[in-house]
């Protein structure tokens, strides 16, 4: 009735999960030692000094949540938003979207500051929202998954400070692939998963908030909702004190530690490099093939490519073929963008000269062209 | 600077986690599929059928949260208490404090019903509990990990539908090592972990819920505040809709398939049958050492036994040595029972006779008897 686990082979060129490089794979095979266990602790703090080193913080407050990077957008709405609040978020794709619902349900006083998906917010457009009126977060999504864009983050934590608010950023999608400089750009509250560019399975999500943004924290009104992700608790277990909370997925953490020490033996600036030439690479050949790509060059986000479905085209029916006859995966878009682009990984261990070839030639005999 | 893996080796005999089976960790070692892929959507039916064998449930809604144990008792407590709504705990240790503690978090009346740390409650006191004011939910657990007691659970069921709520149980500790009948008690609500009797890594969060408890679900006057644990939501990616929550944790669920595969070939009676022979050697043993057991024998719990820490023993120091003389891991009291008892687990993969047979010998040589 329950067959050896064996599911078909797959290349992984979607929005994630992308692929996991063998050594993080046979990393989850080590036998466990409990969440508490002094070497366990030494893990934890192991994994703690590298998630500053891609993040490129001096946070004290870096660490994994025990969930995926979903979890992680909720650490970064629920513990800095109480009832009442005021957040203003830069609304330009699905993920955008997503704070605000979340913002929503913590009982904060959303302000959206709307884009087209796939376009991003200029330095003047965020000040004069602050002008208008102050916020005590300012969201924006620095890699959006949904559109493929990029948001630069030049002169932005700057404005957001001037105006006494606390600048938060996604990087689900750019963390370990693009550079994420959360100390030089002024960030106070980040979030990532480990399933994109950081090429560890999917499960934690990498974390790391200011000292500005812990002193709010600590004198929050009321105590966090969302006990799981109370960082006032977690803070606890990753500090000094091991106070425990909930018990590590320790699997998750030992291939965390693994693809966070293969991020560091490439090095920042190398996997940087290699991430920028393997999308040059796919943009280059998607053009050749007569489609178009949803972003323009100066946005676009080299970790996920969005490319316009044309119009003659069946959108499920290419990436069924791509999935049954080449075992790709590639997703279709979300919300605005269903049906209207096809969103392309090159993330991690995924983003290969080979991949690029073979889903250039594999998208060339399907669409015939 | 960051050496390979290497974690020294550990038996794990504490609270959790248990030791994880080969199969399982190699299951881990499978290369990922997405989470929204055919084959993976395939691997989420098998779960949910196997939990439902585990969980002995027909219940529909019935699946794996991505979190821990105390995730799933979060969604259990926030997908289901709105402001002002009542529940009733019964307080006998440190995780029904817990369920007090989220429920106090999400704006619940929360009603105690108290009990020794070790001790169970019996119909009678519920009925009368109810009686004198009926509640939305009542929330106990089953397998307290904190003291080591097994709560009844005949009759409680009747007497709280009958009284017009819904029954929540704890079962982290129980679930795949004793019985847990959800249909035949009439559980409406009931989440465990990955980590303890099902042997798998932590992680994740088996999760059930009845008819009943959905309909009521599905009347909230408001949204679930948790977003990532709205199970409104989750439904839908693991029902036929197959609607995009947040990406899976897959490595960790080809674990939970593979770990559930093997309570299965084992059955739940003899497996329920081996859990209970080791703890009756390892209770044994432990008196034939003149230690006293903290839980009556009517009410202790298989899974999870708790040894009084003798008055001139240092507790610390003798774990210490279990874990660096032996590479034994026994865990200390939380809460009320800090420094006052040893929690000894015999969970999964971890319940066998051969670790029974070491941990008294080792602590007959450290305790000197």
């Amino acid at each position: 009735m329950y067959p050896d686990l064996n599911p078909g082979p797959r290349i992984l060129l979607g929005p994630g999960p992308s692929e996991v490089h063998p050594r993080v794979l046979r990393a989850m095979a080590t036998p466990l030692v409990g969440h508490l266990d002094p070497e366990f602790m030494l893990i934890l703090d192991q994994i703690q000094r590298l998630l500053r080193y891609v993040f490129q913080t001096e946070n004290e407050l870096t660490l994994a949540l025990s969930g995926t990077g979903t979890a992680g957008m909720e650490a970064a709405v629920c513990n800095w938003l109480e009832p009442g609040d005021s957040i203003l978020v830069g609304v330009n794709g699905y993920f955008s979207e997503r704070i605000c619902e979340m913002a929503d349900r913590y009982g904060a006083r959303v302000r959206r500051l709307e884009q087209p998906w796939g376009a991003v917010f200029a330095p003047e457009v965020i000040e004069a929202a602050l002008r208008e009126e102050p916020a005590k977060v300012v969201a924006l999504v620095h890699a959006e998954t949904s559109t493929g864009a990029l948001q630069p983050m030049q002169e932005i934590g700057e404005i957001v400070h001037r105006h006494g608010g606390l600048l938060l950023i996604d990087c689900v999608t750019s963390l370990g692939g693009l550079p994420v400089k959360i100390d030089e750009w002024g960030v106070d509250i980040a979030y990532s998963g480990s399933q994109k560019c950081l090429g560890c399975p999917p499960g934690l999500s990498p974390f790391t908030a200011s000292p500005r943004a812990r002193e709010v924290l600590h004198s929050r009104r009321n105590k966090v909702t969302n006990y799981y992700l109370d960082l006032t608790l977690l803070e606890k277990y990753w500090g000094k004190e091991r106070v425990y909370h909930h018990t590590a997925p320790i699997s998750l953490y030992y291939a965390l530690r693994e693809g966070l020490r293969i991020v560091q033996e490439e090095g920042l600036e190398a996997r940087f490099a290699r991430h920028r030439a393997n999308a040059a690479r796919l943009w280059e050949g998607i053009e050749a093939l007569d489609l178009a790509l949803h972003v323009p060059e100066p946005h676009r986000l080299p970790s996920l490519t969005t490319v316009v479905v044309p119009s003659n085209v069946d959108d499920l029916a290419v990436r069924q073929r791509l999935l049954n006859e080449y075992h790709i995966e590639i997703a279709g878009g979300l919300g605005a963008l269903k049906g209207k682009i096809w969103r392309v990984g090159l993330m991690g261990h995924s983003s290969r000269r080979e991949y690029v070839t073979l889903l250039l030639a594999a998208l060339r005999d399907i669409l015939q062209r």
